[in-house]
Formats: C-alpha cells, structure tokens, sequence
C-alpha cells in the first residue's frame, strides 16, 4: 500500500505524469524514516529536516507535518510494518516542462513502506571503502532527488569491491554516498560540519548527542583523508547503516582494521535509543 | 503522440512507475533537439553529445543512435511538427529504490514533440539579466535530470524581473542557466572553454563556427564578470534561444545597451544555417 497525491492506493493503481517535475528535474525533496517495532525512528528531526529543505528549495508542503506525521503513521500500520523504512518524496507537481517553478501546480506526494531487517552483519563486521572525489553541488546539506553524483559514487564503491566511498574535496574528507563519516582519535570523535557540503544526518546528530553523554569528546571539525588514515577508528552512520564500522580504505588498515573499542560503545548506545 | 520505452502511444496511456530511477534519483539523461520546418536541426551533434553522456554516466541506450533518430524523425511526421522542439529523456530504467546501478532493468526512453515559436522578439530585442552564484556540481557537461540548480537559478532570474542569470563560480563566468555565455571586446569573441564546468552547447558549437566563417578571432577562455561589465556586446546561445542578445547585467548596460553589430551579424548567419 502506497500513499500518493491525496490517498491511500495500490502501487499499480498510481497514475504518474511524465509532467512530474520530480521526473525532469528531479525538482523534489525526500525522507527515509527508519521503522523500529512499527514506530517512526526519530520522527521530529526528520520532519524538521523536511520543512527545513522544502523551504530551502521554496517547495510547499502539501499537508502541514502534523498531517504528514499521520498520514506516515497510518502507512506504516496499513503494512503491518515492524522493521523496515518508510520513503517519502515530495516533487513541486505536473507542468508542462520549462525551469521555472509552475504557477499553477500543486506538490505530490509519494510514501511507501519497505522491510528491512537491521544489517547486523556489517554493523558487527564492518565494511570497506575507497576515497573518491566529491564533485557535488554546494547545498549537500538539502535532500533533494539530485542524486546521481550519489549514485555514480555507490557505483564506484562496488566497482571496486568495497561497500562505500569516502567523499573528499580536494583532500577534506566530506562524508559518505549517503552516510555521514566519523573518525576517532585519541579518545576524540572528529567529524565534518553540519554546513552546506554535508547532509545534516539524523543519525549523525543522535551518535554526537551519545558520544557527549558518554563523556567524549566531540570535534565537528574537517578532517583531511590522511587524518582518516591515521584514526584509530572510523565508521558511518545513517538511518540505514546505524553506526557501521570502517575498517579499510583505499585498502589500508584504519587502525587496528578492527572494530574500535569506542565504536562498539557508541553502538551499545544506538540500539538502546530504540528498544 | 509520445513515444515511450518501445512505441508511440498517448501522453495519457503512458504507464510511468514511481520505481522509475528517473524520478528517485534524476537518473537520466536527455536531450532537446530544435525542429526547423519540419527537420531535426544539428541531429549529429545532439546525437553525439546523447551518446558521450550515456557513455559517461554509464547508461546503456536503449537503441541504437541510427534507431533513436529514426524513431525522432517518425515522431516529428506523426505530430506533423513544423516548428518546435522534441525532448529526448533516457533514464537507467525500474528497479526498486537503491543506489547501485539496477542489474535487471532496462532503460527507458521517454521523446515528445512541442509546437515551439522562434523567439523572435528577444532574439530582436535582447533581454536582461543578473549575476548568480554557480553551485552546480562539477560535471556541468554532462546533460542529465539532476537539473534542480538549474531550476533554482532560471527562478532567481524572473524574481529579479530578468530573464537569465549569469553563472559564475567566485567572479568567474561559466554560463547561464540553460545556454551559454559569450562576450565581444575589441572584435574578439569570447566564452568559456568546453571542460566540465559548462554544457557543451550545440548551439555554442555553431555560433563558433559561424564566427570563425566571419573571421572573428575566438578566444574559448574564461572571463570574469568585471570583463562581462567591460564587454562590448553580449549574448547568450541555446537550441531554443539561438543567440539572444544580453543588454543588461546587475541593472547595468553591456556596452550601448542594445543588440550589438557583431552579434546582430551573427544572428544573420545562425538564420542561413537552418532556412
């Protein structure tokens, strides 16, 4: 069961214009919910996320967030979702092609429901990755549907018999295809500002607001990939990944190329956010 | 008549899948061709440049480039078109939402004709238009939906009561926000290179050309927008606007302020190309 435009309905049943400017412009905005035990993960950062982009990218939301709250809600409770993600998308409506905003369309949204089970496996095990250059615009802070430089870099990381890249500027380690970076050096948790090159991750924000429980010290600092390499540990997070742990790149060892003590820690404390 | 992954059908029987990569991640690329009575114009080189995109973003044509001109061709006789343009969108096909490129799916290729009018009066009259800071990604030559700057950009414009805006990257000028740039100092032409930083317009391709048969000496170097000011004509060229003359930067006149002789002559020449 979808929600699109104005109700529940089949995902057969969905009637898509190719005048989606969602389709020729990817002129839209999107949301990836982690579901826990049938519950919306953080629900408020990412509805302010979400206000935050829309009017960012002057996008009107088709419903207030109290609405899109419920309407996500009962999505979730029509699929009988325990475990999984919830997806939502926002384009500026149907219109003729031209690139100015439409005057007359209204916003469409899409939400669907997908299992998931925790990737426990790389959470414990850790992954690899290569560095790669970070050659996106300069608002990676919004999450728009402008997603190929994303895709090119996941591509990438496969290509190369990894699971992610390492994005960097001219050397400064930015964050992940989609996934923040963190990097622990003694004892410190470094990572890239919540500024315009980055996505501001929901789950960036809760690992921080853990590490300072936890007495850690927090740098939002930039860090440069020779710094990474000198970590004594570094992982990802994100709505997905959680807090998964980087153990190589460019197929060199990051720290001992094991999980690090603190990583473990701050997972320990991730699971315990939502069970 | 559209034609839409392997046939021309009705815009309304179009079966669009919200699973489409298009519409996820803008994960496409496209092409709009100008249709001169009745004919593609510069099909070549639009044909060229479709296929350097694909190959560079690594998506698969569906058909080949002989078939993709024949099935343009069968669609501007089908709309009995005489004057307008035909877009092209290919995107890397239906698959459910990840990253990675799709094993399985097969690309899809949506084309359109639309009834489009010379723009005679802009052409004749010039237009104006305001500085804007270029934040696009680093691979403005490649032709693709991830088109939301773009948007952003050509909106700025007419909220400044312009009609384009001139992108530069700190003070140096790129293009504008769906044509080229180019200034006359001296007798000289110049614009931007063909790198990665703008789009490698067709019509850019022509007007250089054109210039050349003028014996214009053409410079492809970069300028700033302080030379933009000092220039003694400028203009901006694209497969709809073909050269439009630019009168006004920032509130500030290009030269006279009116359609300069250089660019009126080249305007003369663009005409014999297709008439």
């Amino acid at each position: 069961m979808y929600f699109y435009k104005n109700e529940f309905m089949n995902k057969a049943d969905i009637q898509l214009s190719p005048d989606d400017r969602g389709y020729y412009f990817g002129d839209g905005i999107y949301e990836v919910f982690r579901v826990y035990q049938g519950k919306l993960y953080e629900q408020d950062a990412h509805m302010q996320r979400l206000q935050r982009t829309a009017s960012e990218v002057r996008l009107t939301l088709p419903f207030t967030i109290e609405k899109i709250g419920q309407i996500l809600t009962e999505l979730v409770a029509k699929n009988k979702l325990i475990d999984g993600t919830v997806y939502l998308q926002i384009t500026r409506g149907e219109a003729p092609r031209a690139h100015p905003f439409p005057t007359q369309a209204e916003p469409i949204m899409l939400a669907y429901c997908t299992e998931v089970p925790r990737p426990t496996a790389t959470i414990h095990n850790g992954i690899k990755a290569i560095t790669f250059a970070d050659i996106r615009w300069l608002r990676c802070d919004l999450k728009t549907l402008n997603l190929l430089p994303n895709v090119m870099a996941k591509q990438a990381a496969l290509d190369n018999n990894v699971q992610e890249v390492v994005l960097h500027r001219e050397g400064t380690v930015t964050e992940c295809s989609a996934s923040n970076l963190m990097i622990i050096k003694d004892g410190v948790l470094y990572t890239h500002p919540a500024n315009h090159l980055i996505l501001h991750g929901i789950t960036r924000a809760v690992v921080l607001r853990l590490a300072r429980g936890l007495e850690m010290p927090v740098k939002e600092e930039a860090f440069t990939t020779g710094q990474l390499m000198e970590a004594d540990e570094a992982f990802i997070s994100g709505t997905t990944v959680e807090i998964t742990p980087i153990l190589e790149v460019d197929g060199r060892k990051i720290g001992a190329g094991t999980p690090g003590a603190y990583t473990r820690k701050l997972q320990e404390e991730f699971v315990r956010t939502f069970s």
